[in-house]
């Protein structure tokens, strides 16, 4: 069901300290995170091949880790590298590693076929993530116990904004525009945009704009990422240097068929020393996640408690989100051949 | 296993305040009870027909509730009555409606076949719940863990007071003393009659009775009420007005197959003046519900670990919640053909 | 898949305090442990024979277990004495009850036939738990949610200790020696010797001893019994009477097919007035049950959560381990037979 043969984000790099073992679920699969001496990190499966004990329960000696039962030791690769107390080591004695690549604050992880992980292939943030330009509070990864295309269907459809995030971010305008929706290959885009409407206070106080000319543009494509832009600019210029963007980066990645996480960040190219701005959105955005949150747990609470044949139907927002169904149906279905 | 085509306690009128979405699960299924602008209560099935998110994180908008999620509205028809950015609005979209009638300071609900439910049918608490002559402190619903028919069997056989509630109301005289049971059609009657024992505390204290003459009559009737009646007098009296009444009246409702909401409440026709009285009554009448609750609740834990064949047997007391079991086994079954 | 011909500790002698109704599942099966006036201890179902209410919610009348529900009485071979309100008590009203020893300061009890339990078949631990030269601070029992062979398998490869408890008793030595394992009949025997390694604290502490000849040898025989020995004396002793012995009893039971009580007490025959040394031993000895604890519930969540069918591979040290698993398969098969 869910396409394996792509990078998903494992965990923020700045998550994966230095000495530690990090465990974390990821596609039903446990995965043990490490960093060597020389700072390189490494994926493992976060299971002893002897008993199966979780290895993170144990320690890391020198670029090894050992298991805290009976002190097998495996390295980066899952090789298992010592078994006390006995000269051959059994092939079997080996654990799954996965492709790991750190890029733009991110660690991508390959969890399907090895032989198929192409550091090529790694999702591109670095326009934002790596471009000083670009500032913002990075995230810890959020758990959400619903399925990660829960959360695409509700980043491809910001209508819920109206409702979702009424007494945070939302205003009705949002719910009240029609999209308009591209898919070109395997990828979504859904765009909305006003030559007038209220600015929101931030650009008020910074800007003295008290009306903009906005853009809101979401973008998806697999395994499971989620760019938003949103430019804004005085009702009428037609400027660049007078455009201001505020720009989100949202990959998500499954830890089972029922839960993700979430690794999203708001960036923006203005009055970027401004360190109390910084934490203002960034605490405002945490609060809107939260409120996302509640509302695809009690979705998914719901499917598991009516069961598939529980009814539903579809309006017409929800063009994006079953364009991103029917991509990662077609993925996913590619890969079982 | 339950019949739905009956009215049931969906909950006390005064738990469902104005401007609340109030939500509750009966009969296994996801009920939202609200009031309209003018104090008439609805009930709707609690999911959105679109992604079947819960209506109760939703809202209020007058007299729909709109979803929290996409912003859909539905009156307490269940009529889908706005999709934002879309006019046309499908059948599809409605929600399950069901009947709903307060009276007597309950909300009844019809669960089963809703051409069928008839406010005559009503159960019929009037000539204590309405009746100005008796008072008491009305009861929240009270969950249990449990099947609604173990607390239909626990209050039909009340040889139980003299071990559960053996520390608070319980005296060994109830278990010693042989009830009489009717079974008239769908009703049963339990009756226990003693001409001279001696008088609760209360009685002592209010009329100076040390000894009473006392009678204790359990009434079941259809989908799950209960009405239990107490009469004490002074030994050998034959003037009517001279009696004092305690009643209970106990509806439950079926929450899911394994557990249920009990509303109770004990009410009195004399000294009522008395709230000191009614506190303290109420007070200890709800440490005896808590008794019940929890072996009832043992007893359906045992019940599900111990599976559906684990042994048990009949004893002379069970008389009334056999005849209850027959009756509800045979309107289930009357509803099924 | 266990064995129930056997005997198995059902409790410390000390746990069943006089007067109290004492539940405890074993083997699957919810037992009641009481004592009767006269002290002696008896064990019947924790379940009411008439409606499968726990009998633990009731309360001891004389030598009686009377259940909380409806009263009815049992005495501590299962017979049901009393049924209020009603003369006859039918056969099926008795409840199972299972043949208990005390010994030892064990509570030993036979959950299999009936007719096949045999007091002289009690396990013998009087040479230490019985002899006043041994001492030690008698544990309760501790939980343990992983099938009690879990147990077995850590106590009999003690290689674990130079991992697991690394941070309290463990030394990379016990790893480093193999152990020379004997398998006769039902019993396994694992026995690693030394000739002069450095002695714990205690021993420099109390004797002056730097060094010391050591000798480490578990035990294990059926059901689920568990001794090791250590005795340490001066490198190069021939005189048996300065060999200092420290004997762990540790026999455990199964309480469901994941889930097992331990009873784990560490005895000395050395400074045996020293209170203080008792409680300190004993209490760095609970620092390292609970540091197994938590390996073997790592060990038992993943095999639930990976299934059976995921990859294990054994090495040099699971020699006994697997022993064991053997001896007790062959029982259990017997018995199923």
């Amino acid at each position: 069901m869910i396409p394996r043969n792509c990078w998903y984000v494992a965990a923020m790099a700045h998550e994966l300290l230095p000495g530690a073992l990090f465990p974390r679920t990821l596609l039903d699969t446990p995965v043990l995170l490490f960093r060597r001496q020389d700072g390189s990190a490494a994926a493992i499966e976060d299971r002893c091949s002897h008993r199966r004990v979780a290895l993170h329960l144990g320690r890391l000696v020198g670029d090894h880790v050992q298991c805290g039962y009976h002190g097998l030791e495996f390295d980066g690769s899952g090789a298992c590298v010592r078994i006390p107390n006995q000269e051959r080591i059994p092939p079997k004695a080996c654990v799954r590693a996965f492709a790991l690549v750190e890029r733009d604050g991110f660690l991508w992880i390959w969890m399907g076929d090895q032989a198929l992980a192409d550091a090529a292939l790694v999702p591109d943030y670095a326009e934002i993530c790596s471009d000083p330009a670009y500032v913002g509070r990075r995230s810890d990864a959020m758990h959400v116990a619903a399925p990660y295309t829960y959360n695409l269907e509700n980043v491809l459809d910001l209508s819920h904004v109206s409702y979702v995030h009424r007494q945070t971010v939302g205003t009705p305008l949002v719910a009240e525009t029609r999209p308009e929706t591209t898919v070109r290959g395997d990828t979504v885009v859904v765009r909305r945009a006003w030559e007038r409407i209220d600015a929101p206070p931030v650009f008020r106080r910074l800007f003295g704009w008290d009306q903009v000319k906005r853009t809101q543009t979401i973008h998806f494509w697999p395994g499971a990422n989620i760019r938003l832009d949103i430019t804004s600019e005085p009702v009428g210029n037609t400027d660049p240097a007078l455009v201001r963007r505020i720009r989100v980066v949202g990959p998500c990645t499954p830890q089972t068929q029922g839960s993700h996480f979430k690794f999203s960040t708001m960036y923006r190219d203005f009055a970027q020393q401004d360190a109390a701005i910084t934490e203002q959105l960034a605490d405002a955005f945490a609060v809107t996640l939260n409120e996302d949150k509640v509302l695809m747990e009690d979705q998914w609470r719901n499917a598991c408690t009516d069961g598939p044949d529980a009814p539903m139907f579809d309006i017409a927002v929800d063009q994006a989100p079953l364009a991103t169904r029917r991509i990662l149906a077609r993925l996913a279905q590619a890969e079982a051949h």
